[in-house]
């Protein structure tokens, strides 16, 4: 019978970790393609957004079409809570678009097809992308513009070519139940490259992890769904710490809960949680206000939705308008890590967002903007360890979305700790890599902000 | 360092279901039982449930205390369908409820407390029910009945306790995103027993699987996720059906596809769909009428919603009214199974329906009610087959959740099978019973029918 099966990927995924981790001719290939194609955005009134109108009676934004996106608010009840009911305003995307990377083997080392890619709310022009970000809007061509590339890589897959295809949310404090379709498809070593496309290994995406606002949010989230390659390959670590983040990311060693327990616990807090989130009017908003041409929160906190008109070189189409979100302050994101057994354990926490899928998902330790916590009241727990721990392992400023957001930073961190956290605490648990590993083979589980630290803690292992 | 595990449970399993096949005492057991408890239900118009309101305006059916449940409807547009939009009444019961199962070892064999059971809908009475059936209304006693027994076990748990916990979904035809907390939890042999309640190996159970309306659909959910014990103690097979099915309880033997591959299609379906499903008003339900006290669709196919005055003797609650919802014919679910290079497989349909959580589950090859589609467009695909087919492995009629339906019941079929079925066929796909387990360690992969027929399916397997 066939059986076909893919029980070679995480030797393969190793094999292409340890390859290459100069960053040098990558960087000068970026450099070079910012020279030929950029995005330029310039913010104006929300009024003024050619295609865009302001719903008599809603107040809220949408797309003359009435597709790509709207900007509605979200009623918000979590009884319990430090803050147990607000009202936002949140973008409503409902359509699944596709995140896609395509790999190819040559010479027995897999290699990932990334784009050069600008998007207006990125803070410092081109970041590498995935192969094809595509929403429904855009491959329905509801942009009337050019065909997107390698798009049909996949529309139209065959079984054995596929190795990742898992819908993930993205940011639930920002979108209301968005979801992307993360795919990483394999294809013959002939594929064309098209211009502002690269082969690089994932030694060498690996490696531009560490520099800032590079890897954008698209790449970071699928490739963090790859599954990691595990131990296998790891090169003999020479610390105590390589060696326990080795052990972690091996299916086989010791973990301080069995994974059963750890899917009990999501249970517990997804019952227990009492969410409550409706969409409804930015007209209803109390504590926002539309005024100068954007929506400002009354003491100017958390966000603005502003207006932007783009200008674009290089890209599908030349000029237009939208609304985003802009955030204020760069966001601290950290996971606590920690040796137990020898193995290296994260601290994940249970978070709820109001636009998930499904209430609660597995979270950095701390996630959050320093800054809104001064009109909160409470201080994230473990934030200020994360912050002032000698012990920092990774540190990075990544910027989210472009497309929706302008912007958006946050500081993701990697922290050594020694903390002892109760094994029933509700809301925080330690898990291993390779348990989170398994956890990402499904959907809605493990946060976007959870799957980039992820993949910056892989990129710690030490490859031969 | 602290691993707890579970790694013995399949083997533990696995001692529990060969031990027992006498039905006798049970049956004996539960024949007295149904002597000191029973539930009497009478047909009542709508209008005349004490307690419950026609909410003014949208004809809504719900509890004067804005509890329980209601009764509203669903309008569903699924473009491409066959029967592309049509609105139906629903009921709507967004709270997460808790079945649970008790289970203690005694001389190194697992047995669970199952208690006698009767629910105003089931249609001969006494069930084999779980330990514990309980709405979150049940167990925050809006009730004011008398406490649930047995109920702290499940929600103050230590994790080394917990051997199943995960949300699973129910009808989706029938209740929009109604979703349980299905729950296995260890405790100390000296549990004391209460009137109504009996400690069963789970050979026990098996083999009053095939006894006509007995196990209830509460009990089969709960211990469908219970995992099957494998191969582990599968007595030397004297056939090849039997040998088949051993090999597809294994995790280790082959697949006809890599559970990437399935998770893959299930991805795919769960994307391409575009399924919109919004409540409403009774009172906007075209092809259904109110008359004469109850709600009919206008040819009197589908399910009627009637009143019920239900009188219990031995529950909590003495008397009381409630609306039910009374299907048309008995239902038809079927596995078509296939020895595929000596692994049995089920082919499984990814289904949509309506009040699904995230739109498709996987389901039977069959489920539907004939004569139903003596109204539609199409007949269902392999409904011939598994009708008139000779090589008939299990055929049993077993009824669903009498607290909320009125005498529904449906014939459950295993059937073997040699239909060729494209690897890449949209809806349709071979799996293994490992990999049915698998995917019932998460929520909202396998329908609540799948998982009846898999816990039938695994009472075939020999043991010593």
């Amino acid at each position: 019978m066939a059986a076909p099966s893919q029980p070679d990927l995480a030797t393969r995924v190793a094999l292409s970790a340890r390859d290459g981790r100069a960053t040098a001719p990558v960087l000068a290939w970026l450099a070079e393609r910012a020279a030929v194609t950029w995005t330029r955005a310039e913010r104006i009134p929300l009024e003024d957004m050619a295609g865009w109108v302001t719903e008599p009676g809603t107040g809220n934004l949408r797309h003359h079409t009435g597709r790509f996106f709207s900007v509605e608010s979200l009623t918000v009840s979590l009884p319990g809570a430090p803050v147990p009911a607000w009202t936002q305003p949140i973008i409503n995307q409902p359509e699944i678009g596709i995140l896609g990377i395509l790999v190819r083997e040559v010479d027995g080392t897999l290699q990932c097809l990334m784009q050069a890619k600008d998007e207006p709310g990125n803070p410092s022009g081109i970041q590498l992308s995935p192969t094809v970000q595509a929403t429904r809007s855009n491959y329905t061509r509801v942009h009337h513009g050019r065909p997107i590339p390698y798009l049909d890589h996949f529309r139209d897959v065959s079984p054995h070519e596929v190795l990742v295809d898992i819908r993930q949310s993205e940011q639930g404090a920002w979108f209301y139940r968005k979801r992307n379709r993360n795919m990483v498809v394999e294809v013959d070593a002939d594929v064309p490259v098209l211009d502002g496309f690269r082969w690089l290994t994932l030694g060498e995406i690996s490696a531009l992890m560490s520099v800032p606002d590079l890897v954008n949010m698209d790449a970071r989230t699928v490739l963090a769904c790859l599954p990691g390659g595990g131990a296998a390959l790891a090169a003999a670590a020479d610390d105590d710490f390589s060696a326990a983040l080795v052990r972690s990311a091996d299916p086989t060693a010791a973990s301080a809960h069995w994974i059963g327990d750890v899917l009990s616990w999501i249970t517990e807090v997804r019952t227990r949680t009492e969410l409550r989130a409706a969409l409804g009017s930015l007209a209803d908003c109390p504590d926002w206000t539309r005024a100068d041409g954007r929506i400002v929160h009354r003491d100017g906190g958390f966000f603005s939705v502003v207006g932007a008109s783009v200008e674009a070189v290089g890209r599908e189409v030349g000029t237009w308008c939208q609304p985003m979100l802009e955030p204020v302050g760069v966001g601290v994101i950290g996971f606590l890590v920690r040796d137990i057994g020898g193995v290296l354990h994260v601290l994940a926490h249970a978070r709820i967002e109001p636009g998930y899928a499904d209430t609660a998902e597995l979270a950095p330790t701390v996630q959050c903007v320093p800054e809104t916590y001064d009109r909160l009241p409470v201080r994230p727990r473990f934030l200020d360890e994360v912050l002032t721990s000698p012990r920092l392992r990774f540190d990075t400023v990544l910027s989210e979305e472009g497309g929706r957001f302008l912007g958006a930073r946050n500081r993701y961190l990697i922290v050594e700790t020694d903390a002892e956290v109760s094994p029933d605490d509700p809301e925080y648990r330690w898990l291993t890599v390779a348990q989170f590993e398994e956890l990402l083979r499904h959907s809605f589980y493990v946060n976007i902000q959870a799957r980039t630290l992820l993949l910056c803690l892989r990129s710690l292992i030490p490859r031969g």
